[in-house]
């Protein structure tokens, strides 16, 4: 790669990541979680890499959240500290990889939402003569995993009876509101939705003295939920790289565009096949970008006029409007992605560019780790 | 893995591949294409695997097709032979490694569908002391590559007035046709779809002895494809493992239900949260499982109360109806998938079965190479 100096002459389709942009990121909303006294343990089911989950530690995150198992092993073999399995850790073999992951870094976090998940977690752990710390994961609406707020105490309970676990809070992640367009609406909904969770929290205090932590909010909540004395910390996940359905539900600032964060995430696609006069074939297609509410959208502003859109596995079309200019072929076009998490799944790197620079590659050793 | 005997015991969700069932679907389609007197050479943009692409080849097929010049690579790399390039190679570095690819394997087969990049082709082949066999690409009203039937004879004069190139035929897949529901419709759709481009390898085998290729169709047409003279081989690709929506499209036996080839392909997942009275939340969500037009649904009869739905990138929900009883925490359920292509490019590996015995792994060597 010692060859390649700009991005456009890497091979396409492939996603770029701004470091001053992901700096820029990271630095914002750790300033934020500071400022109201909260913690940050951002979600790398976002980005999927280990490398950059430690830049988000070095920036001051107390740890990272995993979503599955798999990827809190991949993170605790990176050396990467602090680590909260936000799922639920049920399937055969999970139990005794769970403990033996315990075993190498005890530092991690588990939640649980059912009883018998608790009793199979406390007899584990004590076998393996461990600890563990155990949040209960109370579901604030989304109806995807957690109990119902009236049920976390009852559970907190089972947690606290067990010498091998040790009650340390609770999780409740409004996923469902998280992309409501509009702050206001937003504000409200999460609000609510995190309000039986926090009364559930305070009676779990008053049962267990090592009960400090009720995690939760995401990017498109978390100016909302800092504002809730009882979060003690943040699993934001999409601020880091940004992307065009994050931008689109606005900001307390800015209602049309959420752009207190900024597109450091990018995709590179060049133009294949210009056979029609009113679009193009590029090669980004739903093997190599994930698209869903929003659409991908060029980067710069003189190419406003191309909408990209579906052209099967392998191809998208940008579709030419407003009489600009059609992409000539072997064009590459830079692409703000729609759903950032699931593209970021679909590549093994994300080249590292200073302005238009190349300047070296992660591997985004999560990817695939669905288990 | 040596004490895994049943696919049930598998970590999850991952991708289960019965062999007996891939076997009789190889096995099928090599005999029709036989007794049609057409050649097959399947798509490896389906299953991403050198290891199936050469089962392929042993049951009779010529050779695999590849959608990307990284696939033909990967397949080229693992000793695949009689790879057909079915996508334009454009795109900065790309000639170079064509070219490459060419000098490690001459029998890899390109299509072309612009004068430019017959130009840079036939330029780069001189260079190097190769002649390249060439097929023209042309549009059967897909609008996303290739040329107009009108255009088609005129770049393969092109592509003949160069020693460097070949011109061995033409390529002409009608994607938009693959998947109309109901036979009927399908064969009219793809006789029109497919009878310029005949018209214009007709007038192509005129000005070049070498001129013997006509490829197309898939899986949802490759019964009505195989009846037109001028089609040589078939470049079919879901038929291999099959899937939800390529079954409600029909085929010509059974209008509800396309079950000349069957579900060599499920996927295993793990109810990992029970909280809810109507549904199960599994362990499979975006990341793992491309949903389409056709829902995944349960393989065994008696699950068929099951719905599966979107419930967020890591998570599916499996709604009940007709008063069927509920999935149990830690039950693990087989999906037929949605959409094969995507979600094999989700996975790492498939794991073989024989009835419930796992019998082994294959690498999904193609994942992820999108360029």
């Amino acid at each position: 790669m010692s060859e390649i100096c700009s991005k456009y002459e890497l091979d396409t389709p492939c996603l770029v990541l701004d470091l001053d942009k992901l700096d820029a990121n990271l630095t914002k909303m750790q300033g934020r979680a500071r400022e109201a006294g909260k913690a940050l343990r951002p979600h790398a089911k976002t980005h999927k890499c280990s490398r950059l989950a430690k830049l988000q530690i070095e920036a001051g995150a107390i740890g990272v959240c995993a979503a599955k198992l798999s990827e809190a092993e991949a993170l605790v073999e990176a050396g990467v500290s602090g680590v909260l399995i936000t799922g639920p850790v049920v399937g055969v073999g999970k139990g005794r990889r769970l403990i033996a992951l315990l075993g190498r870094d005890p530092g991690v976090l588990v939640t649980v939402d059912h009883p018998e998940v608790v009793r199979r977690l406390a007899i584990a752990a004590e076998k393996a003569h461990l600890v563990v710390d155990v949040l209960v994961d109370i579901d604030p609406g989304s109806f995807r995993t957690g109990v119902a707020p009236g049920n976390a105490l009852g559970l907190g309970r089972l947690v606290a009876s067990f010498a091998s676990l040790r009650l340390r809070g609770v999780q409740s992640y409004a996923g469902h509101v998280q992309h409501i367009v509009g702050f206001e609406k937003r504000r409200s909904a999460s609000l609510a939705a995190l309000s039986e969770a926090v009364t559930a929290f305070r009676a779990m205090r008053s049962i267990s003295a090592d009960c400090d932590i009720f995690t939760g909010a995401g990017t498109g909540t978390h100016a909302i939920d800092m504002t809730i004395p009882e979060v003690t910390e943040l699993q934001v996940g999409s601020y880091a790289v940004m992307d065009a359905d994050y931008s689109r539900i606005g900001c307390e600032t800015n209602a049309a565009c959420n752009d207190e964060f900024d597109f450091a995430l990018t995709l590179l696609t060049t133009v294949v096949s210009t056979n029609q006069e009113e679009f193009v074939t590029v090669d980004a297609g739903l093997k190599t970008i994930y698209v869903d509410n929003s659409a991908p959208y060029p980067v710069k502003k003189e190419l406003a006029h191309l909408h990209y859109s579906w052209f099967g596995d392998e191809y998208g079309k940008l579709s030419v409007s407003e009489g600009g200019p059609i992409p000539e072929l072997r064009e590459v076009v830079e692409l703000v992605t729609s759903h950032c998490d699931p593209t970021v799944n679909l590549h093994d790197r994300f080249w590292l560019t200073r302005g238009d620079a190349v300047v070296g590659e992660w591997p985004i050793d999560l990817r695939g780790r669905s288990q």
